[in-house]
This record gives structure tokens, sequence and C-alpha cells, in this order.
């Protein structure tokens, strides 16, 4: 079987140009890279005749080992709308390079539902976040040189909340002490790094709305307290123009092309945890402004991902998404009814059963949480039997969401037809009746239990003495009107990552409370996140290599 | 007055497709990036007719506050020479992103002789200095892991050589401990971040001849010992197939233009004083494949930049430079002579004469240490004098050194036109009998005292006693027989800052050996060599900014 890569490298890739054309961009307006990826200046893409395509979000059951192919359903249902007639655009998350190293391999689609130049999208791509990383960067150095430099802010080094980013998997960078050295070296204080995607500059790079909401935006990132606990934003430091000015070709939307020739914009990649885990807005509305339908996807399930792009992403952009498509697989939904890893390819009609109220929860959460029509899409194993895919028919059905068996990993846009079909119908037999899952304008506790209570079935939340304090001081500073950004474990409906299926009777731990102030969302810590990844015992880097002609081989 | 990036921005930028075609390089080509800035594949340019281009290396006195402006004369040349009817094409470094935010402002430069886009040439620009960060930063997290993750190859942690880098001027990260936290966060040891142009895979970059022998190199990288004393080499960790993976577009060198329009490879920037400060062996290589005239400078003075652009990057890359050009002003050899920063612009035809020798020992050293013609370039201000002139002039000519006024700062390629024809009879007049200043496989320490004496005009070394340890290390891992890169001031001929003009009776201090194996140089150290920067109190990074269309203010 061949690998991913070499799909991707066999596949006939076309000039970007032509796949600019067919959104009605002229290629004299793209910023070229290389031939076969650009950025659009969103200014002048604006310009351009309003398609205001519907927005179809790809989201999906809680993630299992067994794996469920959400990227891949989202580009394979981009390229079945346009075999269809329609004319649709995916927009999606950029790679992390740190994950490409370790085990995770690359993050652009898989089989014939992938996007392309897939070696340069998973390494640096256009350098967006390696810009991130800079200006993330430079704040942290900008701070660190103000406390050295007389510190005039009066800010206590044991206070700082910022930290340093890059985008690598190391773990020997999560708990660090620097300064250390001469009185010269800085300031000692205990310090750290996370992976680039953790950092909020990331965050905010993915929810602006152009560069002068993001040179805002930026300015009010929480860096810092002073020794009498007043706050310390990045405008107090005056760096948040040059973040900007290293931003300033980033924020530009990158285009390329799924295999089939597709267009896709490929632009941010926050965290799921910490933070709204979506591709950026200006991507977003980019596709929905030249297309029919911009396909878009969301972080880890639908608990976490599609609650994060309803309530955060669409609240703080304005968007009203058209459809929701949850991603199952009938060996993740025999994963969530209890079987062993190793066993999941033998017929199990039960297991499905018992894994099935998982995603009907999802269903159900979408449906009346947010009032969107639903498609469940089945990325189809060759492992699934009839009655098998016949228990999650009838279940579906029985509560309104059609059901798409898809093979679009193996058959492309072809493999999707049937899906995209089903999307299409979903949409046009609907008002939009978007609407979110709380008010900003409540209280902190209100809206975690809103979210808590409604969409992971909890019947309460508890707060620890941290966290509680913690909310107190954001309503001191008046940053308590935010959507909350809930940071879970991504494998169960509750904060217990063992608890599969759709757990009852459960509470939610609420560990501990930070504020993104640039981003716009107050982030409530379930258990402890890991905002810094290691490699394993043998990272995928051993195997990576380049030829003489610059071909990439053992990517994954 | 207009300020550098006035100017940059209100000259008429051509398309880099036009620039190209002068090199005769065809668009389809090129590797656009953005309109004005394109990679270039090396294996397709070497297939294009060979020019065989002269090779110029601009150099200069030691460096003063008052200030030489090598790249401004580097530019400005190239754009002479193309005014006078030679096809010419400069070779120069890439900016470093940290000093921008600090006091040095951009490096692309100044007045009517700069390179253009010079806002994108200062920031990130193609991503070279991002990708080659990454590829650092790939085989420290990999080192660390592969301790973690049970050491097999018995590395001890106190013996790691190899430290991260990020490109931000940033003294908090210069020492550090890392591995902090629970056990599964790494192995508590002590380390420390360098600036990215510190890299040795930044050196190694700029000497690569190919990607293939880029790859090589980065193998033979020697990150640390293990507790039994044996070296532990990159390829000993399998990761210098994914780094040069990370660098198979960086290593392309990178096209832009002058404001008049001339071809210009912006490519690499080692340090100038523990690496060899010179643009990548590629970039030199296709301005003469390219170009009659390969115009070229080297970091600092000429007793470093120029003794290693000739002993390092000529032997390693097998080039031979045709004439040397040495840029002086009237200001800095006052200052040489003793004169106050804040008196310069005072006629004192004394001082020059005080400070003559040390231009006149530069020259000599070219002439009779490697055999090079030389041409004195004096960057011409108001405040100069005609005696002043007159004074540097027939000192000059005593030696045998053509001198000429420039004023391409002012005026652009017209005001080096003298210049340029000084340069054409220089290289027309003579064949080329370039020699090094020693053999590389002498011992180090004949090797040290070779440049020592014959470049800094010194009667001798002085090793501490840990400099003779690591020379016997180095001999008994074969790794003696390499050139010499002398991490010395740049600001004196001997390795005291202080001693201005041509010392004489002073010794050579060597405190530390270290070898970047991989580049294939041994360094040695005389004096403590600063590999992180900081910060000044008022950051330029407060000044930067950008506006709604990207426009960038306050770069310097």
């Amino acid at each position: 079987m061949q690998t991913d890569v070499q799909i991707a490298q066999s596949a006939h890739i076309k000039h970007i140009d032509q796949i600019a054309e067919k959104m009605g961009i002229s290629p004299d307006k793209l910023e070229h890279y290389g031939k076969y990826k650009a950025k659009i200046n969103p200014q002048d893409a604006f310009r351009l005749p309003e398609k205001k395509g519907k927005l179809i979000l790809v989201t999906a059951i809680n993630p299992t080992p067994a794996g469920e192919g959400k990227t891949t359903v989202t580009i394979g249902l981009t390229d079945a709308l346009n075999h269809i007639g329609k004319q649709a655009i995916v927009a999606m998350r950029e790679p992390s390079l740190g994950p490409v190293f370790g085990i995770k391999g690359g993050a652009a689609g898989g089989g014939y539902a992938q996007v392309l130049p897939m070696e340069d999208i998973n390494l640096h791509f256009t350098g967006d976040f390696h810009a991130i990383s800079a200006a993330n960067n430079l704040l942290a150095a900008v701070l660190d040189n103000h406390i050295y430099q007389g510190n005039t802010l009066n800010i206590d080094p044991k206070r700082v909340i910022w930290r340093r980013v890059v985008d690598m998997n190391d773990r020997q960078l999560r708990h660090i002490i620097n300064g250390l050295g001469k009185p010269t070296d800085g300031v000692m204080r205990p310090d750290g790094f996370d992976i680039t995607v953790a950092s909020e500059v990331m965050a905010i790079f993915c929810l602006a709305n152009d560069l002068m909401d993001l040179k805002e935006r930026l300015g009010k990132i929480l860096v810092a307290y002073t020794f009498d606990n007043q706050p310390i934003y990045a405008r107090d430091l005056k760096v948040n123009g040059a973040m900007a000015a290293l931003l300033k070709d980033a924020i530009k939307p990158n285009l390329v092309q799924t295999i089939e020739g597709s267009p896709a914009f490929v632009h941010g990649g926050p965290f799921a945890n910490i933070a709204h885990g979506c591709n950026s807005v200006l991507a977003t509305k980019l596709a929905q402004h030249l297309g029919e339908y911009a396909v878009t996807e969301a972080g880890f399930g639908a608990d976490l991902g599609a609650e994060k792009f309803c309530d955060i992403k669409s609240r703080l952009a304005n968007l009203k998404p058209d459809c929701a498509v949850v991603v199952a697989t009938v060996r993740a939904l025999k994963y969530n009814g209890g079987v062993e890893k190793t066993n999941l390819n033998t017929e199990n009609v039960n297991a499905v059963k018992q894994g099935l109220p998982n995603l009907l929860k999802h269903i159900n959460n979408l449906k009346t949480g947010f009032r969107l029509p639903v498609v469940v899409a089945i990325n189809r194993f060759v492992s699934d039997s009839d009655a098998e895919l016949a228990e999650i028919q009838a279940a579906c059905n029985a509560v309104g969401a059609e059901v798409s068996l898809t093979e679009v990993w193996g058959k492309g846009g072809k493999g999707g037809e049937d899906l995209a079909r089903k999307v299409v119908a979903a949409v046009e037999s609907s008002t939009n009746q978007f609407q979110f899952a709380y008010d900003e304008n409540d209280s902190i506790i209100n809206k975690i239990n809103a979210i808590a209570q409604k969409i992971y079935g909890a019947t309460g939340v508890e707060l620890s003495a941290e966290a509680t304090a913690e909310i107190a001081n954001l309503e001191r500073l008046g940053l308590d009107k935010l959507p909350i950004c809930m940071a879970k474990t991504q494998y169960s409906l509750s904060d217990n990552a063992t608890l599969l299926g759709c757990p009852t009777d459960f509470t939610i731990h609420v560990r501990g409370i930070t504020v993104s102030a640039g981003a716009g969302f107050i982030v409530a810590l379930c258990g402890a996140m890991m905002k810094m990844p290691g490699l394993p015992k043998s990272p995928a880097a051993e195997k990576i290599d380049v030829d003489a002609n610059g071909v990439i081989s053992g990517l994954f």
C-alpha cells in the first residue's frame, strides 16, 4: 500500500494560479511561495464579488486510538461538493512542525483526500508559525529586558505569565530557570517554553479580523502582574506594533489545493484544549466569500472543537455555521463500546450499540444546543460489517440525522458524493437558526455550568479554591465577560479520559482559570493540560530524510 | 533627511522576473516569494552558461563607532560596475532578526545603496534563519530526548556541547537550567541559548556546496561527550537527515535587487567571531557563475573577516578572490588616531596620519599575506577636508594601493563609478596569485601563530591550560587538520579592544579552543565572545509599527 507521502508525490499538482482562477482571483493578486503555494491579501480578496457561501463544520465523536479521519473527511467532502457541481473551498489548520518529528506525523489529510504539497505544508509551509514564534518571543524578550533595565513598571519576576515558545516537541524546556550567569545576564526566575501552537499569539492570529485588529488584540495580552498586583499588558511594553509587523505577511491566508484541485485555505492552528482549535477567521471568511460552500473543521470531538467553534470563534467573528458533519467510524464506536484496540476488526454489533450513545449525544448537542442540521459521516473501513452499519444508520435516523458512508481516503471526492448530497440537502431544507450555548455576559461560573451541563451532560461543576480566586481576580480586572474555552481531556465527554461512551452522573472539576485577554476568552482548566509535548523513544525524525533533488522521504 | 526605510519604500522596485532575466534565468526557474523575492535552485542555475566572474571581496579597517559603511560600499560598487558596463552581481549576508529589535537596526545597506525590499529582508525574509533555528533545535530536542529515553549512547548530561538557539536578542536565555519539573519533564542540566546566527548549523549552511554536502556536514557536528569521554556526533542520533529536510528550501540562494536593479543574492549570515562571517558559498558561486563580477563582503575588519574569507571560506569552497576593496572613512581613521567620537567632524590631518597605520596594515596583509590587489574605498562625508583626503591618498599610493572616494550612500552607483573603474583596472592588470596564510595540515598552534604574527602583527601566542588541553583532545579525535577561526575583538588588530591603530609588541591570548566539526573549522577563543546579545534600555521594537496596509515604519 502506498503511504500518504507517496500518494501526494505521485499526484498531478496544478500551478496555484489555476486554483486561484477557479475562485476568480487573478494570478497577479497572489503572493507566490513557489509554484504551488500562495498567500492572498484579504483586503484584495474581500473586494471580489461575495458568494455568501454556506458554512459546513466538520466535527467528530470523541477521538479514540482507532482514528476517525476528520481532516480526511473535511478535504474529501470539499472535493465531493465540487464533484456534484457546487463550488466548494476548504478552510483548515496548518500542521505544527513539532509533532511531525514525533509520532503524530503530518496533518494534511490522508490517502486521496490530502492537501498539496503535503511535505511543504508539514515543514515550515509559508513560515506562519515561525512568525508567530518570533512575535511571542519578542514579547518575552522585551518583558525580561524591561525587568533587567530597571523595571519601571514594577513587574514581579515571579508573576510573569508569558512564556516563550518553540515549534518543537521538547519536554526538556517545560520547566526551566533562566537569567542565570552573571548580573549582566538577566534576572533569575522560573520560566518555561510551550509549543508554538499553544501560544496566545496563535489564538489571536486565528481570531483577528484584520491586521489592525490583530495589533490591538496583541496589545491586550495579559503578561504579568506587578508587586502590588496590578496587571501588565503587552501594550504597556509598547511591543504590539513590532509584533504585528512580524505578522504582517503571516496574517494573509495561504492558498493550496487538494489532490483533486479544490482550493484550500490552510491557515493558523491553535491548540484545541487551552485554545479554540480552529483555523483562522480570515481563512474561513475568505472561503465563504469566494465559494458556495466553505468546509471547515474543528479540533478534537464535538464537545470541545464544535462547541468552541460555535461559542468562541463564531461568536467573536460573527459566523453562522449552516450544517455540522459528525465523523465517526465503526471501529471507534466499538472502542467507545468497550472493545480493546486489537479487536476492533472483528464484527461486534453489540459493541457498536454500546458505543453509539457517544455519537448520539454529540448529534443532540449540535441539533438542540446549537440548532444545526447534522449529517453523520461514517468513514468506512473494509472490516465494517453491514449489520454494524445498519445499527448506526437506524440509531441516527431515529434522532433525525442522515448518515452517509464515505470512502474519501481510498477514492477521493468520488467516495464522498453521497455525503455531499446529504449535506446540500440538509442546508437547503432549513433556514439558519444557529444559536450559542450561553450568553457571554453571564457570570463565569454560569457559563462553565452551561457548557458542562448542556454539552457534556454533567450534573454540575466543582471549582478549586484557586479557580474561585482567579474568577474573582478576572472580575476585578473586568475580564469576566468573555466566552469560555474549556481545557479538558478530548477522550471523554467528562473530564476523566477513561469514561467512554456517554457518561452520566459526573461532575466537571475546574482546577484552574486563566485568561487569554488578547484572544478574548477565559480558559477553564479541567486537568493538567500538556502545552509542550515530548518526543517518543524512536522519534519520526530518525526516519525523515531528503535526497539530492530535495525529495522528502519517511515523512510518515 | 529621509531615513533608509523611506528611501527604500520610495524606490521603484522591479518584478523579480526582470532581475532574473538580466542573468539569463527564465522566470519559470524561480521559486517566487511574492513579486520581489525568489529562491533559485542552484542545480538549475549551475547548468546555465558559466561567466567565471571575477570575485571582489569588500572588507574594511577595524570597525569604529564612527561607522565605515562596508555593506553600503558592497552594494554601491555592484551598481557602479553595472554603470560602467560590467555585468555585476552582489552576494551578501541576510540580516538577523534579533538585532533589528535592538539597536543595530537592519543590515540591508543604506541610503541609495540598499537591497530591496528592505523591510522583508530585515523581517523573516524567505524564512532561512527560522529553518536554521528549527534544524538546530531539532538536534537539541532529539539529543535531550535520547538522554531521557534511556541514554543508550551513555551521554554525560553535563558534557552536552550543543545549545538551543532563537533569532532574538534575549540575554535572559544565556544561562539556564532545564529539565526541571517532574521526572517526566526531562533530565535536569545546565544549558543555554545562543542567537541563531551563532549556530554551527548557520556556519555549515554557509559552507555547504549542495544539499548532500549539507547533510553530511550536519552529521559531523560534535554535540556531546559520553561518560567515558567518547565524542557523540549528530549522525549518532540519526537526526541529520531530518535536519537537512528542514533546510531543503532554505539552502537555495535568495535573489533580490539593489535600489538600482542590480541582481543581489542575499543568503546566510554566520557570526564573524565564532564563525567565518560570510554569506553562503552557494550565493558567492552563483554570483560568479552568472556575472562578470561577483562582489561580496566579509564581516568586521580585514583582520577577522577577510582573513576568514580567504583561509576558511575560500579554502573549503575552492574560491580564489581576485581583488580586495578596503573600506575606510576619514572619521574612522581619525578615531583610530585617538580623536573622541564627538570631535570627528573637525579637520585633523595629524589624527588621520596617526590612524593610517591601521589601514596600511590591512592593505599590507591583503597584498603580501594573501597576494590580492587592493583598492581603498573612502566612504566620503561632507566633513572630510581635502588635506585629510590627500594624506590618505599619498600614504596608500606609497604602498601600491589605489584610493577612490565613493559617495554611494547619497548617489548610488553613480557615486562609485571611479571605484568600479579602479577595481576593474586592478583585476585586469594582474593574474590571480591568491594564497592562504597557513597550511591547514600544520599543527593547531602553528596555524594560530601564523595568523597572529602575519595578520595581526603579534609577537606571539599564549595558550591557557584549557586551550592546550583541548588542542590535545582535538588531536586525539583527529579534528586538528582544519582551518582556524579566530574569535577575538573586532575593534583592534590585537585581542585588546582599546589598542587602536596598528599596535605592536603584543601577545594574542587564546583562552579556549572549540571545534565546529561539521562546518570544518577550529575556533580559537581570544576573549569572552557574546553569542547571545541583549536588548538596550529602549529597544527599537518600541518604535517599529505596521499600518492597515502592511506598511512598516520605524524600522530604523
